[in-house]
């Protein structure tokens, strides 16, 4: 049960919202996002990444010659090469387009024209494109399985999951108590957890200067999702209570001068000594990179979960390839 | 025949071309233009692309840990995923020299000794390089087979290659009659199309403003090897009669101002209204990617063969890596 | 015995050096620099790498699924490439993080934190950094194989394990007389080598102008090592004794101006005809890429040993990757 903080309790046009996807396996669809995933979904990938987590190495015959394409429109590490070796784990390999300054796009291809020809080239397409809704229109030109690896301030479902994985490992999915801090108004990680942590028993607290507030429509949604959701601007009020620890990085480009940032982020960092007054099993997170949000010696504490949390990426991804290759693969 | 348009007869000095190679197969030969192959050969590789398109993901054994270096000394996406795409669907991988900001082209190599470094590496190479001459050079220094990927403004064989599987595909390559239309002047595609299609009983029509025409090298080259080629300005004139039309881009680059460039390049755009003077299954091909050259309504129309022709890149390009690998892969 | 040139004798503080590491196999190491490897450590890797040369398409079953990652903070074609090839003529695959301007790195991700996510990734690490000092540091944070592949004036010791297949192939590591010419001063390529032949019966000469000899502290460490070196400005001095000639790149930009680089760098280029003095079978080596310290004239002679140089990458890092990799892949 919540303590303190301001309880979510918004009114306001909710607008039209897409209705909850009642599928329990995922079957040949695309995932454009987190959103569309029934608590049954999440089960089922969380339990198939506990599968492959077990021994990541063990199912290399799984999906022997698929190929995901990597189409990324715009720059990412970790997301890009955990797909790679979750694609490669499986028995697969992957297809990259390459940086966007290299390809046709450039030369003024449309988006939709750009994945109607690759999907003839691979059984899967994971997209990252720095506009909102680029992943739902490109999957509307294509008949092969697409993933939406991140669409600018939209969408970042396989984030979201391997959070889930996460946190499922680390402190499980109900009568659980997560903080989230940080920059909470621009954060679509952030976002896409809290509401799909509305499909589970979960007290919600966020954690963040009044600046980086969530967004009124995210409070909104969730507060139509039933959740269970406090706000904070000082993480001392709730930490004691904390399972999870979700840290995110508040950007200087938010801000308009850098002493204005220097004070406001030096609240929001976490040292040895801030964990003092949590729980002593409370499980830290971050979707990282981190620039200092996180002292360094915190890495070697077991609450360090951040690590784990990257890790993650790849049983999460392989579930999810393996799910939506399922008839394509047929090989069980 | 032919109806109306201009005939091409033109004399002037045909300098010393190359003969035509009467090779049936391709075994350990480079491919450097489609002018080497006999329609033998091109019958060779389009049979083989048919088979390797009705499954694409059967021959995942045909040439196991065969490995094709990607040297792309200019940016091009398709074809450089869909040579990736064709040497994974045959049990193969690629490694990739990268970009060439990134290789030791920078510090100054000469593009010999990068390539005689990369045979070392590899069983076969795909060569893409900004100067005419370049694959032709390249290849007299390798002893792996050496595949023109795009030599500036020179050959593109297996571009050519996938263009005749797709018009095979879909109108067949005898008694045919095909009009090209758009930017004939600086088009290497359509150079190299024109030219493959003088092996078959085919009638060419060419259609662009007098600026953009084919280059009289390439009309002499025609002529000399007999083809039935006519040239027009307008498409009203031949359209009816087309079995293809083959749309290329008109590129704002070769114009003095923008309002010269609108003006002619409108011209040469098509609609799905177009199309009513056509014949109901006219195939429409473009070797993409398109800009603004075929309205997006046509898209869904059955005369939309574009994405095909993108896709036939992978079956055509397994066909032609088959045949060069022959020898190499041993396992038939 | 050495003939001529300037005995390498100094004094000066020898500062804290590594002590030699005595194991034979390099079961779950890092490798890290040459320098750890004692002359058994050396000669297991060039048997190993006799037995992949004889057949480097034959060995595809021993790490299957092995996944190495490769983390290029700079560019490197060669290096990147035939690691790349190594580790897939093993049966396994690489993943790649990209060029640095599309990383996480640009966002002020730390070369730790970089690590410790990708570990989670992959079986072995292949880092290059401009650092000196880097994969030293990387090292301490990851559980995963990690391999040096340079890092900045530091070192890149499967470079100098290819240098020393090369010279062992082509003239022996015993009873060898080596010359070694160009850029002394800044080559880490160069340090390394000498150090490592140390371990064997060599008679090394260095040939550079006095600019560019080798600094004082790899003169003082060869001193230390016991090495039989001497120094030379002029190649004929020394050139009938040689069994090996190996030439570096002399850097326009390590000289003020480019009428003092001509002078200096056309002393130290070699011709077909600057090999009449030479030994018959002189074998000449080159870390590549050349620009234009080696005339093109020599590549068709007997004596120039520069690619199979470079082709010995592949062998090299497969034996490297195997030793790393052999309780992991456990597949023998």
């Amino acid at each position: 049960m919540a303590t303190g903080g301001v309880p979510i309790r918004e009114e306001g046009s909710g607008g039209s919202r897409r209705p909850r996807a009642g599928v329990v396996t995922m079957r040949h669809d695309h995932l454009l996002t987190a959103k569309q995933l029934s608590r049954a979904d999440i089960e089922a990938v969380l339990a198939r990444a506990r599968e492959f987590a077990d021994d990541p190495a063990a199912h290399a015959d799984r999906h022997p010659g698929a190929l995901l394409a990597l189409c990324f429109f715009e720059p990412s590490t970790r997301t890009k090469m955990s797909f790679e070796t979750a694609a490669k784990r499986l028995g697969g390999d992957v297809i990259d387009m390459g940086a966007v300054e290299d390809s046709s796009v450039k030369k003024g291809e449309s988006l939709a024209d750009t994945v109607r020809v690759v999907e003839g080239y691979a059984d899967a397409i994971a997209l990252r494109h720095p506009s909102q809704g680029a992943a739902r229109m490109a999957s509307e030109f294509v008949d092969v399985p697409l993933v939406n690896a991140g669409d600018g301030a939209g969408h970042h479902p396989s984030q979201t999951l391997l959070d889930l994985h996460t946190i499922a490992e680390n402190a499980g999915l109900d009568d659980l108590t997560i903080g989230v801090m940080g920059d909470l108004k621009y954060g679509r990680t952030v976002h896409s957890l809290a509401h799909a942590l509305t499909n589970f028993d979960v007290r919600q607290h966020f954690i963040s200067p009044e600046s980086l507030r969530l967004p009124r429509s995210v409070r909104y949604d969730l507060h139509e999702a039933g959740a269970n959701v406090r706000e904070h601007e000082e993480l001392e009020a709730v930490l004691p209570e904390l399972d999870v620890l979700y840290v995110t990085r508040i950007q200087r480009e938010r801000f308009p001068d850098e002493e204005e940032y220097e004070k406001v982020a030096g609240q929001y960092r976490i040292s040895a000594e801030t964990l003092d007054a949590a729980k002593d099993d409370v499980a830290v997170m971050h979707p990282l990179p981190r620039i200092d949000e996180i002292d360094p010696e915190i890495d070697d504490l077991p609450n360090a979960t951040y690590f784990d949390q990257a890790h993650n990426g790849v049983p999460v991804r392989m579930a999810l390839l393996d799910l939506l290759l399922e008839d394509g693969g047929g090989d069980e």
